[in-house]
């Protein structure tokens, strides 16, 4: 089943405890295309870009069914620029610049050739535009997923509930899901989130995993225990695309198929860090997803006999 | 077969965001032996206490197989006295009091009735008290395992190295595993820990459950996400009686079993965090616990299928 991915599409400067990069390109919607295009093409992208954006990625993404018509290009203008550095734990960073450009306009409109798409991906966006996407797809997808962040909790959150409201899966990190419901306790925070909108909710814990809840239901995954993070840019977006990405492959939206796609999701993240920018997400091949997903299975295996 | 739990019993006052207790029994032995008495009788204890002791704790534990001989009871003193404050995140806690009292004089001696034990758990001490205990055991078990902390890291660390590498299996957190190692990654700071002296290390990380490293295997046992944590208080010391305890049961000490003992201290220290103190100890079902494991079971089970 095809899959619409809206999110930014970008440059980020980005400073590890391991090194350091110039502008290298990013973006949700970029990372979310690399990890989808493994499991479902076409990926038909929503995003616009200033008249930076190199060629080459454009290529890089059409030849792996990424359809770009919903790209806007916009002549005059530069692309949504981000730098930020991360401390040494790697699980939070300040940022150093943000230069909308582009994204200050963003006003996506789907071109008529991505209508009937089962699946869509909402990267992390302002809201409203979040909403305006949703409103403009007819008939509405079969499974909406939406990405959001603390920062449109603390300046737009009527309008996030609003958007909250229309969509199916939700994917936060625990601080987020905490402010979001007011409630300390992870379970309790889960509950109530999916009395706002969602059924389902992915809680995404960084090195420590992510947890999904469906009504009565929750699954754990783990995250491989890394030797080295390089760098965590790109990993939620790249976690998010291999989730939807397996979910729109298999076209099963049940709680079990879901469990999968977030193993799955998990294994192209582990990827995603082992490089700056999404240029591990390039070469992956085929072998190396099956061996790391059977990393998972390997991390988690155990046997019990109750007695 | 049976084990030796040495360790503390003492009276602790907590604080919790949900309440608060005047002195209560706790200790570092308390717990295990109460976690422990689950699956395996007798356990031996090795402890001392003041004369403020409570009878009727000492007799609960008989009752539940555990063996007195070796805890020390000073007539003139009092028994070792802890209080903290935990933050809202229960992961992090400020001590108020330490009062060693009978602590200070702890000089164990280990019955001759106990010789023979073969499994061995050194809870929280003094690393040369626990290098004590190790020279009068003879034979030497077949299992030792040994809990430390970052206090005994600061202060002691030439000594605590010593006792390391007389051990099996070494117990502590992540932010203590970065500490002994001098490395941040926890892969890293695994693999240096095994050349230390132990073959297994487990690093707990509390609600995000614990990772258990050997040789080149590692696995990864959840912390089942729970709707409130009453009082982390005891929750290490019961997650390793329930491990040992396991473990001295099925007479099993291949890498395999131990993922299993993992998933069953993991589910007593979910009932320890219910209620102040050990009081949820006293009072769990053999249903109760099967359920919970059951529990951790489904957390983290899925399907997949490499194609």
């Amino acid at each position: 089943m095809s899959l619409i991915a809206v999110g930014t599409m970008a440059f980020d400067a980005i400073e590890t405890p391991f090194g350091k990069t110039d502008r290298i390109v990013g973006g949700s919607a970029t990372y979310v295309a690399y990890a989808s295009s493994y499991f479902v093409q076409p990926v038909h992208q929503v995003s616009i870009v200033g008249n930076d954006f190199p060629a080459e990625e454009m290529n890089e993404l059409r030849s792996r069914g990424v359809q770009l018509e919903g790209v806007e290009v916009v002549p005059d203008k530069k692309s949504f620029f981000w730098s930020g550095k991360y401390h040494l734990d790697m699980n939070s960073r300040d940022t150093l610049v943000t230069d909308l450009n582009v994204l200050a306009d963003f006003n996506p409109r789907i071109p008529d050739s991505y209508q009937g798409a089962a699946f869509l991906m909402l990267g992390n966006l302002d809201p409203v535009i979040q909403k305006q996407v949703i409103g403009q797809l007819n008939p509405r997808p079969k499974l909406i997923v939406m990405d959001t962040m603390n920062f449109w909790m603390d300046i737009k959150m009527p309008q996030l509930l609003e958007t909250l409201r229309l969509t199916d899966v939700l994917l936060v990190n625990d601080s987020e899901a905490r402010q979001l419901s007011g409630e300390f306790s992870i379970v309790k925070a889960a509950r109530k989130i999916l009395t706002m909108g969602p059924k389902y909710l992915i809680i995404k814990k960084g090195e420590h995993g992510a947890l999904l809840f469906h009504e009565k239901q929750v699954f754990f995954a783990p995250a491989l225990p890394l030797e080295e993070v390089f760098d965590p840019t790109g990993a939620g977006d790249t976690f998010a695309g291999g989730f939807i990405g397996y979910l729109a492959k298999t076209n099963d939206i049940s709680f079990n198929n879901m469990k999968t796609a977030i193993i799955v999701g998990s294994a192209m993240a582990s990827f995603c860090v082992e490089k700056f920018g999404p240029e591990r997400l390039k070469d992956v091949s085929k072998g190396e997803i099956d061996g790391r997903i059977q990393e998972f299975v390997d991390l988690v295996s155990f046997d019990i006999e109750l007695s």
